[in-house]
């Protein structure tokens, strides 16, 4: 059986994205008579057509790097079905490139805008599997995403050595941690890490109770906070506005980072010392741990297989110790947002980490 | 309420074993009027009545410790009922001491042996609690034990330490890593670093077979190999002896570690240049890595939360995404081996990697 | 012999601070019949006498600890002889606390600032030994700082993991390192890490020649490009003013941060995907690397050492492989700038790094 | 100016010699119109005839790598000057491809053995220039060699990591690290890492003194032991013996490794648990600290400097903070051996490390 497969990674990079394009390559070589085709920069390059037949060898040495020999890019899928400037039909270039490389599958390694591009592409009748990868871990329908531990270990190391340097100055450390919409990572790394308080998109926060912590600690001589917070949190006000309006009025307050605002405020508050901590990219780069070198794996295998058995139109996925598979048109673009009843919520409540949100 | 709950580390010391403790501690105080008493050394503490009542202060800055503030002991479980030189009945002296120290539940960390004690404490009718510990992560019915993933980075990196220096001398690289019936770690390892055997306990190796990817990789012009062996791992024919006879006979040869003979035999059958790895007890000491110290955690307020409602004869368990308990009952002692059928078997061998077993 | 030794650690943390501290005081015990008195937050402490007798167990296991277990605090040397609204004379209080702990010696552990204050209390008659820590590595005298070498490290860390994400998307990226008047930490970690260009506070910058390092790359097909810049890096024409116009130019800017405007500037003139990178903090915080922890040993017992012989008024120093001394008098706030003829600049321009100063 | 540069890494491979590499045909490119010639597999491809002319972008991506690209082996000086059995007169097969390939210089990197023969070729007519290489810190005139800091960051953190084992389980742990004749790496990775005793070739120690540290720290209450013993070391009888003696009477004994035969007699003398940790090759793989890679890179630019200068016959060194040359006669074959009266050894006692030597 002969199987020409194109890969592609899109969105932003992330750990893992290597080892998984070399599971599905293996495993496709070992499985049938697999012709891999590697296109270049994601969505991007299937539209203008940048590819290139892979040979064996470039699978080779891979599974430790980061970042993506592939190159990636963001193309939103808003953008997907518009004809722009350029005069170009995006899916009917899509679709052409893709008889042109004579493909029997495409496989798309991305996060939720990449799914929702794939499912599309799935629903124009190309045959599309997808790997869910992305430091977030905000994909439905599986248990965790490639990539998302090692951002959690790195954020982890982060807090960890802000810890020193809370406790030699006395100060209220703010640390601002990756997490647009999701806040999964800010509350593995706060709970790994130790933080005194969480603050994510999906628990709007009130800085009076942000406050509460830092006094309650002071009350019982801890002279140092460790405040984890996800770049989209939120405020309970801001949380009752439309996202345009929200983001109007923080381009006039003028506060890029919610990080420096939130200092900004328990400093004017409490008269405390507080200081930002941003690693931002840090937080993707890199090789990935050895927990998504084997979850890459296992999801490039799986999707070979996948392609074996001539099954499509679906996203791979963990449950429990099991690689299983869901339908694009499921989950394709369906969040995974953080509920105050998640165990690891509850958890880290039971463990005196405050949300500072209303529940609290 | 007032409870009064004792905790013990048993068994070989593992990354997590702090944070847990935390676990129990921050939550059990958070949840009811808690009293914790730390008993000292294991069961040994148990038995001899060598524990103290620990303040709150004692729990803070363990999160991410190695060890374990608690001291440990092997005390093995076919031990426990005999009545030794010393005339001291430990069944007896361990019930006594926990009347003795009044508690309400006593909570063990540990591995297999250290849970079927728990069962039998529980049988004799004493509140007990475990948490399943172990590098190894051969407990029945979790997921994952804590520990584990910070052996598997541990042993990753050594793996990818050894990957430079077998490709600069073209080396065959034999890595011996902990496991002595359990091959979880190895298996983990091995596929995370990109070893190009994997020989574990469960799966017996036939030496032909090794050598026979060393020729094989040797004909791809790939200069090197690197060959992660369990320390429990064993061949076709010792696999066919009884544990009694094949301990005799590796005596016999003079070799300790089967990755040393394993060298020895490719060298002459071969005549490749191979060289040994055995990092040993570097694989369970340190910080935990970040996983294991959520999940450490997650074991631990799920006890306390266990204690509160009154729940004992249970062991903690990762399911998915979920914490849950089973009966100690069901699972003391029960192993959970590597079988041919797990998927990341499978994936290995779909990746290349070969078991060198009968099924290859 | 009987000695009271007064220890305090002032200024920003810094890994190897309690590494240094314990090697004061282990030699001390060995060498004579030492007293520690801990002084607590700096200068701080010996100023409003918040002090404490140390015993010899408080300096076991604190070798790999970050931080400093004596806190630390900002003092500004041209505070120190200001008599402020408190209406307190610093410099007096500070010898009559020497005088009421009954010392013999202070060892203080800290930067330029510090070295000038003790400098002032040695000239005030006090016996004074000084230990230079810096993550800045600016103090004249001495071949090395503690604590530089494991901020070189992280943040060499932090450029590796940006590789491959600016690989990975064809990106600018601005790393901004630590290093408000000194250069040395981005220069050492920009050659380590590999970056194209090094803009450092020594050797102002001219963002054409920033611009033209990566076109010269877009012409070799070299995709990204990574700039290290020192946070108090400034361009030729800022350098050509004075320090409080310069300030208030960058006021008016609006721009906190030097990445932040020059990839604005690169983002405007390239037409370039440019993000900065900011670990801040992150640089100082944790466990010291064994350089630093071998290094603040041998200072710490050098100091001890010259306590014994009654040597005072000096600063420890390296010097090749040997441990020295300099007279306080002579080093104190005496900096230590990276000039364009040190053998490290001149490495880095022949590797094609670029600093894109006048002289290229 | 043209020049060809022949390049050969020799001896074990050792973190920076691909930096090392990257440092001298950068500099060589940009000083010089300057061909570069791979020599594969040390000495052994010189004598074979086993080169390429690389290009410049083979030089690219690899300041990182562990390892050495052009391959590496070990063909021992006393060797070289003898024909064996294949009638191969090596040193005239070496000068003839020196001429076949037409170079200006032949640089050499690699530690004593390969300075030797470097030495010989010199004064055989041929322009060479060696580099040191070696973890083992041992080539005279040079305060450090590269390679060195990485293998002391690896063991310390094996040092580390084997700490909370040991005070866990109350256990002397007898940690072996590299260095056959060489004391530096355990000296330096022991004083970092905390050891209580510290072993190495130069000090021969006395294991009645080894027991008596344990007996000391065990009366203050010290629960646990570590011990840092290099591969090398040997006791007061054995140093007395000719080497040949020394080596029969260990294969009598049937003791490969030094820390195996000292846990063993610490068990029987003292009747405590006593384990070993043997990290190997772990110490030589993986990718150069930052250090390593500053160093490297300065010493390929010298050399490169040298060959601009046509200055031939000589080694690099370190010298403080700067790079020079000493002559391959002078330095070739040279120790550096760890004296009692090195800084360092005086720091490690007055911190109450134990050498367990003579002089204690």
């Amino acid at each position: 059986m002969k199987k020409r497969i194109g890969i592609l990674t899109s969105g932003g990079d992330c750990p893992g994205l290597n080892a998984a394009i070399r599971g599905v390559a293996r495993a496709s070589y070992a499985l049938f008579d697999a012709e891999i085709i590697g296109i270049r920069g994601g969505y991007k390059g299937l539209i203008e057509g940048d590819y290139q037949l892979m040979s064996k060898y470039q699978f080779s040495n891979i599974l430790t790097m980061g970042g993506t020999i592939l190159g990636t890019s963001r193309t939103p899928f808003k953008e997907m079905r518009v004809v722009g400037d350029d005069n170009v039909d995006k899916v009917a270039a899509m679709k052409e490139n893709y008889e042109k490389m004579g493909l029997d599958c495409l496989v798309t390694l991305g996060g939720n805008g990449t799914h929702k591009t794939a499912n599309m592409l799935s629903q124009e009748g190309l045959n599309v599997i997808g790997l869910p990868k992305t430091i977030d871990n905000d994909i439905f329908g599986t248990d965790f995403t490639f990539g998302f531990h090692t951002a959690v270990d790195i954020a982890t190391d982060v807090i960890d050595r802000i810890h020193t340097t809370a406790a030699s100055h006395n100060r209220v450390m703010v640390v601002e941690i990756m997490g647009n919409k999701s806040g999964w990572l800010t509350l593995y790394a706060g709970l790994a890490g130790g933080a005194d308080a969480i603050l994510i998109p999906e628990l709007p926060y009130d800085i009076e109770k942000v406050a509460e912590v830092i006094e309650k600690r002071s009350i019982e001589n801890k002279n140092f906070t460790i405040i984890a917070v996800a770049e989209g949190a939120m405020d309970v006000d801001e949380a009752r506005m439309k996202r345009k309006d929200r983001e109007d009025k923080r381009k006039e307050e003028g506060t890029n980072f919610i990080s420096v605002r939130i200092a900004n405020q328990l400093r004017e508050m409490l008269n405390v010392e507080a200081r930002t901590v941003i690693p931002g990219h840090i937080l993707r780069g890199g090789s990935p741990c050895a927990y998504d070198r084997v979850l890459s794996t296992q999801f490039g295998v799986h999707a070979a297989q996948l392609i074996s058995n001539g099954t499509y139109g679906v996203t791979v996925a963990l449950e429990g110790e099991k690689i299983r598979h869901n339908s694009l048109a499921v989950i394709a673009g369906v969040p995974k947002p953080v509920t105050p009843s998640n165990y690891i919520v509850r958890t880290a409540r039971s463990m005196g980490v405050s949300f500072c949100d209303e529940e609290e």
